[in-house]
């Protein structure tokens, strides 16, 4: 027997509104699995639970006038001081907090594969899902929140965009993936899109498949992948294509 | 009592491994009581039940080698077959087919409020969630299949991204958004991100809302909210500042 640390499991807080949501789909499949085996925990609370009056309101109308409501700072500040305590277990290993407070808004910094790896590496983290017009500005100051944007698109609140990001982060928690799918290789791992893929049969509807593919020859396999992931990435994704060439002359440099 | 025609409602077809994901969080909030309401509809089709052999196999080994399985062509165009039909209300209103039928993917269009839009407008969509290293190519040629992302970060499959799309979808059906939400000056209307939002109380913690916020002077708050976005777009969002910048020069000209 030895006296390993056990290491507690990455772990997930998420503030909302509308707990009923979760986990929703990361109840099933490869991350519901995970969770059930405890490889993630998700601890979901309700904002409403730290409410200050009888009505137990959290949001208010705007300063300044204008469409919507507002979440006070003073409910949601409860609420993220609650979430940003790490637990005994996390405490136990030295952890100071529950890992980055992320308030998920269309102004954030755009998620990308770089960030879910950041995020994995961390003990967990803390999702604050706005509702309404957003969440009082001074909060997000005084409490140092990571914005966090899905894309360039408006939700209706930030929970889809908080499941989007666990499913991303626990997809490479070591032991969740099973044999049937795989981390390398993959899409974003050397800033290319992916090469296509085919499976029998070898001609379908009179589409066969490219030769290279049944020649056995993985050097040219891989060379021709290697081309394909690169043209299809020059065609439809100019931006990232500029990312590796530049990456790739810095490399020979 | 007029002879107007009942326009059917929105309707999403979803092609999943995992039925199970849906509605999920679409089935609760605005979404989820516009879907009781009949605002829009959405039907969830297992691939599975596709599937041509005793064995009920819905994957296969990839040609040319390497990890993981890939979704067979066969299965899923027969999938694909079934769900991009109009149903019979489409029909009567004259609708060819069941809308555009999405691929999520990473090598796809990435998803924007302008695409959002455009999907608003039409009748429906079907949305096929992959799973596994992806699907066989010839599909998605023989279909010609939408190709939509996400953004830059790999999901365990397409449900969490189908899900994101309806819920972003959704809310821009006419009656769905309620008094508390708004689709006026929000987030990527004018091409910027938003201002920040203050509430009750006053000074919180020390933190005054903006002075110009308590005058009651709309013009000068107005000025102000939009010399913040215009600011925090600059400062955060190179990307969608260059763009507005040189539509503004267009408008001048």
């Amino acid at each position: 027997m030895t006296d390993a640390v056990r290491v507690p499991a990455w772990r997930a807080r998420v503030l909302t509104l509308f707990p009923e949501m979760f986990p929703g789909p990361l109840g099933h499949s490869l991350a519901g699995r995970a969770l059930e085996r405890g490889d993630w925990r998700l601890e979901v609370m309700d904002i409403r639970s730290f409410a200050l009056d009888k009505h137990r309101s959290v949001d208010d109308t705007p300063f300044g006038g204008g469409p919507g409501m507002v979440m006070r700072p003073d409910v949601v500040d409860a609420a993220l001081a609650a979430a940003m305590q790490p637990d005994a277990d996390m405490a136990s290993v030295g952890a100071v907090s529950a890992g980055p407070a992320i308030y998920f808004s269309p102004r954030g910094r755009v998620l990308d594969q770089a960030l879910v790896k950041e995020l994995v590496r961390e003990p967990g983290c803390v999702m604050l899902c706005g509702r309404y017009e957003g969440l009082d500005e001074r909060v997000i100051e005084a409490r140092g929140l990571m914005e966090v944007s899905l894309g360039d698109f408006v939700l209706s609140g930030g929970e889809v965009a908080a499941l989007a990001l666990m499913d991303a982060v626990v997809r490479l928690i070591p032991g969740v993936m099973g044999a049937a799918e795989t981390l390398d290789e993959e899409s974003f791992e050397r800033g290319l899109l992916e090469y296509p893929h085919y499976t029998r049969p070898a001609v379908w509807r009179g589409r066969p498949v490219p030769e290279v593919l049944l020649s056995g020859h993985h050097e040219k396999i891989n060379a021709w992948r290697r081309r394909q992931a690169e043209d299809v990435t020059r065609l439809r994704r100019p931006d990232l294509w500029a990312a590796y060439e530049k990456r790739a002359e810095k490399d020979k440099a």
